[in-house]
C-alpha cells in the first residue's frame, strides 16, 4: 500500500466465472495497478498473477454458493484499506452486479465517501450457456431470461417468490446457488404448473478444470440433487432453452 | 481464408457492450487468429483491430434495436466461409447468447456439421449497471434479476408477455431493444399494476463515447421516450434496484 496521504479508491473487478481468460482487458488493467486486491476463495488463483508482486493479497474467504455472514467484516476491510491509501481491487467472482451483494459494500463506501468504480464481467450464466452450446434466449421460445439465487442468508430457499414468473415454460431462468434447495424448488415449480419434464440443465464448477454438464428434466433433476450433495459452485437452466435439440453436442 | 483442404470451424466471439477494453482475454486470442471475420455494425471499430491484418473483415450489417430480416443471409454467408475453410470469428456484440439471435446460427451450422465454440461475453445490463454504480440484484429487494426484449421481428411489443412477471417490482426489469416500443410497455406495466413512480434507469451508447444515463420513473420515462425518437442502442431497467439511493453518483 501506498502511504496514507494519497486518497484511497476502489476498483470493483468482475473476474468473471472462474477461467483466467474470461478476465476483460480492463479487469487486467485494473488489477496490473492493485496496491491490494481483496478477492473472495473462487476468485483466487491465476487471477490474482495479473497483480503486481509488491501487491497485498487479501482473501475475505467468502464462497460462492455458501452463505455469507461476515459481510460486514468484508465491508469494513475493504473500507479499512481504502482509508489506508492507493488503489484497492475487490475482485468479485462473475459479474460484480449479479448476486454479489455489491450493495452493501458500496454503501459502506459511499458512507466513508471513498471513490469507486465497477467493472463488469462475465456472468456465470453466460459461460454456462457458451459451454453447453446453447443461447439463452431464443426469438420466438424464450424471449425472458430471468436470474434466480436459490438461497438467502440463512440458506434456505427465499421467501416471496414470484411463482408465475418462475413457472413460466417460455422463459428461461438461471437458479444461482440453488443446488441444495433446487429439490425443494423443484418441488413448488412443478406444484405450481411448470411441466416435470421442463428441460433442465446442471452446470458445476462452470469454466473451471472440474466442469460438469449434465442434461435433465426439472423433476428429476430436483430428485437427483437431493441425493447427491456437494460443495461444487453449481448452476441450474430450465426452461425454453433447450428444446430445439441443441443441447446435444 | 486459407485453402479448403483444411476444415473450417466457427468462434462465435461475444464483443461485450462496445467499449474494447471490455472484450476478454479469450476473445481477443480467437480474434488474433481468424481468417475471417463477420461482424454487425455495433461491433466493428477497435475491437477489428485485433483480427490480422489479412483476416477478411466481413460487416454483417446487423444493428441493435433494429428489427433484422436478413438472419437467414447472416446464417447463409457464415456456414459459406466456414466451408471455405479455417478460423471463421462472428463476432457478436454483448453477451452472443442473450438476444443475439444465436439459435439459428448454431442451427445453420449444425446442419452443415461445421464444428464451433461460443465465447461468451459481457451483455449489456451487466455494463449499464456498473457504469450507473448500481447493482442489478439486492439480497433483501431484487432477488430476480430478468431481461426482456421489446421488440419482436416486426419491431413491435412482443406478444404473450407475462404480466405478473414484469409488474414485479421486487425484481429487477432490463429491457433490451426497447426503445420505440417502452412507451406501449409501460402502459401496461402501470394497468398491470406496477406503481407509475417505480425507479427506471435511461442507458444509451452504453461503454461508447455517447454513454448517457438519466434517471427517471417508468410513468415518465414512457412519456419521454414517446417523445424522443433515436436510434442510439438503449438499454432500460426498472424496479427494485434504483430504491436506496445509490442511484446518485
Amino acid at each position: 500500500m501506498t502511504g496514507a496521504a494519497e486518497p484511497g479508491r476502489v476498483t470493483f473487478v468482475s473476474s468473471g466465472p472462474g477461467d483466467p481468460e474470461l478476465l476483460t482487458l480492463r479487469a487486467v488493467a485494473r488489477l496490473r495497478t492493485a496496491d491490494a486486491v481483496l478477492f473472495d476463495d473462487l476468485s483466487a488463483g491465476p487471477i490474482l498473477s495479473h497483480a503486481p508482486a509488491e501487491a497485498d493479497l487479501v482473501a475475505v474467504g467468502k464462497r460462492a454458493g455458501r452463505p455469507s455472514p461476515n459481510q460486514d467484516h468484508v465491508s469494513r476491510l475493504l473500507v479499512d484499506y481504502a482509508r489506508g491509501g492507493g488503489h484497492v481491487v475487490r475482485l468479485k467472482s462473475g459479474d460484480a452486479g449479479i448476486f454479489g451483494r455489491l450493495e452493501e459494500e458500496l454503501a459502506a463506501l459511499e458512507a466513508a465517501a471513498i471513490p469507486y468504480e465497477i467493472v463488469p464481467g462475465v456472468t456465470a450464466a453466460s459461460a454456462a450457456a457458451a459451454a453447453a452450446g446453447l443461447p439463452l434466449t431464443r426469438r420466438l421460445t424464450a424471449r425472458r431470461l430471468q436470474f434466480v439465487t436459490g438461497h438467502d442468508v440463512t440458506g434456505a430457499l427465499p421467501e416471496g417468490l414470484n411463482m408465475a414468473a418462475l413457472t413460466d415454460a417460455q422463459a428461461t431462468t438461471v437458479v444461482y446457488m440453488g443446488r441444495r434447495t433446487f429439490a425443494a424448488l423443484a418441488e413448488r415449480l412443478i406444484a405450481g404448473g411448470l411441466p416435470p419434464d421442463t428441460p433442465a440443465l446442471l452446470a458445476e464448477g462452470i469454466s473451471t478444470g472440474a466442469q460438469r454438464i449434465a442434461e435433465s428434466t426439472v423433476a428429476r433433476l430436483g430428485t437427483e440433487l437431493a441425493a447427491a450433495p456437494s460443495s461444487a459452485p453449481t448452476l441450474i437452466l430450465y426452461g425454453a432453452l433447450a428444446r430445439a435439440g441443441l443441447i446435444a453436442r
